[in-house]
């Protein structure tokens, strides 16, 4: 079956981002990835930046927190917290851009859980060892007060937590993919060709 | 740098020694899965039935059981169980063919650990999802008294635990090899064709 939509997980720092982009260009996909932050602050209220903190770099929420939170703090909706709030519209999103019809590629997002039951999804999952991370945030992100090493590993942690919360799935476990490329090994060119090389066969 | 060695880790039933088979006709590689259990048993005396069910899928042994079994059971070596005493037998293997000078392909024997700090190395994890794999076992190895099920799930829960146990790994975490692929999404001839051409343009 033809493939309509590419979901891309990555982890930070392995240019997961860049290849969905140069995807997105080649094959006349739709890009989505900060535009989802942007639907989900204009449906919520909230600032796009606060979406961003609070959603996919959430850290998952325990039983015992999960209560603890509800009933002593505010912003819970419903019983809900934030960050489970904030799921529940990305999820409503991101089967949006599924049901709109036109070829896209979705980055992050649990997109790939979400999406499941989809038929026409190529699920991704692009990563690379520290060493190549480290130097990659640096270059595209610049410097920091915080180490590279150290915004790497708290990054990938907080997706790993995230996606575990909501999917109760390992992230970066192969078999929730159909397709898992080390950019560090291959290169950012080779991933774009492998994935894009799928796409036109399939 | 060229590949010389690719190691091929998989899913029971995923195809992954087609795979490899394959490969090393293609890339005229060679090839190496059963062998290194022949290679075993000539050096250890054991027959190739015993090593092949005391080596990858030995279930791991945690601390308690691997000393009340080395105080109380004959076939312990050294204060070794016959898994370690294995396992030490069949690292040794894999590294002379690493270092014979061949161009090969190893499937399974937790060779992407074994030669990680080798530099000329892809290492390749197959899978497929259940479904798949419990048909192909079936057309592979034919029906047993066991369901389909239960072989394909008893088997990876024992080679994760074994790789486990000597490696201190998860199987199947992407980030342990170079690249991943569904062969039930993709299908056998498109891994060979993938990873191929990674092999002819590095």
């Amino acid at each position: 079956m033809a493939v309509k939509i590419i979901t891309i997980s990555r982890m930070f720092g392995s240019g997961g981002r860049t290849v969905g982009k140069r995807l997105a260009e080649e094959l006349d996909f739709e890009y989505f990835d900060r535009e989802i932050i942007d639907r989900i602050a204009g449906e919520t209220g909230f600032s796009k930046d606060y979406v961003a903190a609070n959603s996919e770099y959430a850290p998952g929420k325990s039983i015992f927190s999960y209560s603890f939170e509800a009933a002593a703090t505010p912003g819970v909706m419903n019983g809900m917290t934030t960050a489970d709030y904030l799921y529940s519209v990305q999820r409503k999103k991101v089967l949006e851009i599924a049901n709109s019809g036109h070829n896209c590629i979705i980055v992050g997002r649990c997109a790939d859980y979400i999406l499941k039951e989809y038929d026409s999804v190529l699920n991704v999952f692009i990563y690379a060892d520290l060493e190549f991370r480290k130097k990659r945030i640096v270059e595209t992100y610049g410097e920091s007060d915080t180490k590279p090493e150290k915004r790497v590993i708290d990054k990938d942690k907080k997706r790993a937590a995230n996606y575990k919360h909501f999917t109760d799935r390992e992230w970066g476990k192969a078999g929730n993919y159909d397709i898992c490329l080390n950019s560090g090994y291959l290169g950012i060119d080779k991933c774009v060709e492998i994935i894009k090389d799928i796409v036109i066969s399939k």
